[in-house]
């Protein structure tokens, strides 16, 4: 967040007042000499990101893979040597896949979400009540936004308590960071769970499964191809996750507690 | 939207009941024959967002540049025969930019917004009781949003009124649907504003900057290279217009009304 004069119009009159804006902040990975991909992000734990980023587009799958790795803040680059160097196809890596049949098909659009998107298996489950408890750790943790208005955050969560709570202007980014700090500490993710304030959209849930978690909770809404991605992927989508009421999309098998039994 | 089953949870119970869910749709732009970018959209208004998006890409100036343009709904597909066939240089396109000054220089991060962003030099003015009046009137006419919770909105206004309202899933969306109307159209926008649901990033006030409009009102926050480009570009920012208050970010002179005279 940086400090900054802005003008406030309330009761048809102007005043001058300090607010805080969110940090938006562009950087490059640069991938053994190759420039691979520029984001813009909240320049907090940038290692993590770049890690957590790499993993997610296939380049690497565990931090062992990454020989050495230096950001540099104050011109936005990040340099990543890897153990085994690799031609960078970047074409591959934007281009666009097409599933043989239409119908029923997974619903992937790039190449490397083929490769790396992992069907869930092995997932915890989480009680009813355990979810919304959970939201409300994370909204009580995160004070950036009510700072700023702009700013998403995520949390690695056992069903009982958070683990690490990740912010960011992107919403994908607080994922990529929470996977690379995942990938440096050799944490274990199918007992995990994520917390999310934002929309669930394709590439949040693809992130969430390249990461083995089988379970999203969030505070908004999902979209139809994150569904759909979620009903062959495994993993549980829950949203609009408000006081004591929320909405299961995908997979209830995984939320505890119902007397009744119902599915989707 | 879609229609979808869901289980609802309320009063320590579930319930299956229908919902909405926003689309989220692959579509990608085929430029002579050669794939240019795949985006996730709303699925509606496809030939404006193509226009817009090429023109905000720079790839064409105007709709007169283009020869064909066809919609492939089923498969996402747009294809575009452009008058003068371009080789595009891809790598170009995603090819970070970094001015030679570091300190007070544009905050450019990619070659193709230098080449395409342009400093306003004619807008029009809005009266501070009009800006909240028009963000009324852009809440009134987004009904996608409280019903999927996951559309954002974007109207092309005069001061006095709405022209066009656009919706998607992705902000910077709505922004190159309206562009592509107004190419289509052959609107003047110097007259023009933005009035916007979203956050405003620096990608966003690219867009405003390249349809070369003045103002843009928002209901969420700005973020700093938003603003430091603004500032630059001579767009006015207007965020967190709620009810009767809001706060003017940037370059206040357009904003009229105010007996008081208020410099940033």
């Amino acid at each position: 967040m940086r400090q900054q004069k802005i003008i406030k119009y309330r009761n048809e009159h102007f005043e001058q007042l300090d607010d805080e804006i969110a940090v938006e902040f562009p950087l490059t990975i640069v991938v053994d000499g190759q420039e691979f991909a520029t984001m813009v992000c909240t320049p907090t734990h940038l290692e993590e990101l770049v890690v957590g980023f790499l993993a997610s587009e296939g380049l690497i799958r565990s931090s062992k893979e990454i020989k050495a790795i230096s950001v540099d803040e104050h011109r936005g680059f990040a340099y990543v040597e890897l153990v085994t160097k690799q031609s960078i196809q970047k074409e591959f890596y934007a281009k666009r896949f097409i599933g043989s049949c239409c119908g029923k098909s997974r619903q992937f659009y790039f190449y490397n979400d083929v490769k790396t998107a992992k069907t869930i298996v092995h997932s915890t489950n989480v009680h009813a009540e355990q979810c919304c408890r959970l939201m409300r750790s994370l909204q009580e943790r995160s004070t950036d936004f009510q700072a700023t208005g702009g700013i998403h955050n995520a949390a690695l969560c056992t069903p009982d308590e958070i683990v690490i709570v990740r912010s960011d202007i992107g919403r994908h980014n607080t994922l990529d960071k929470i996977y690379g700090y995942c990938l440096q500490h050799d944490l274990s993710l199918s007992d995990k769970l994520i917390v999310f304030s934002g929309r669930v959209s394709s590439e949040v849930l693809l992130k969430v499964s390249k990461m083995g978690i089988g379970i999203i909770l969030s505070k908004s809404a999902p979209t139809t191809l994150a569904l759909e991605l979620a009903n062959d992927l495994g993993i549980t989508v829950v949203g609009f996750i408000r006081g004591n009421t929320f909405n299961v999309y995908t997979h209830p098998d995984k939320i505890t507690g119902l007397q009744e039994k119902i599915t989707i």
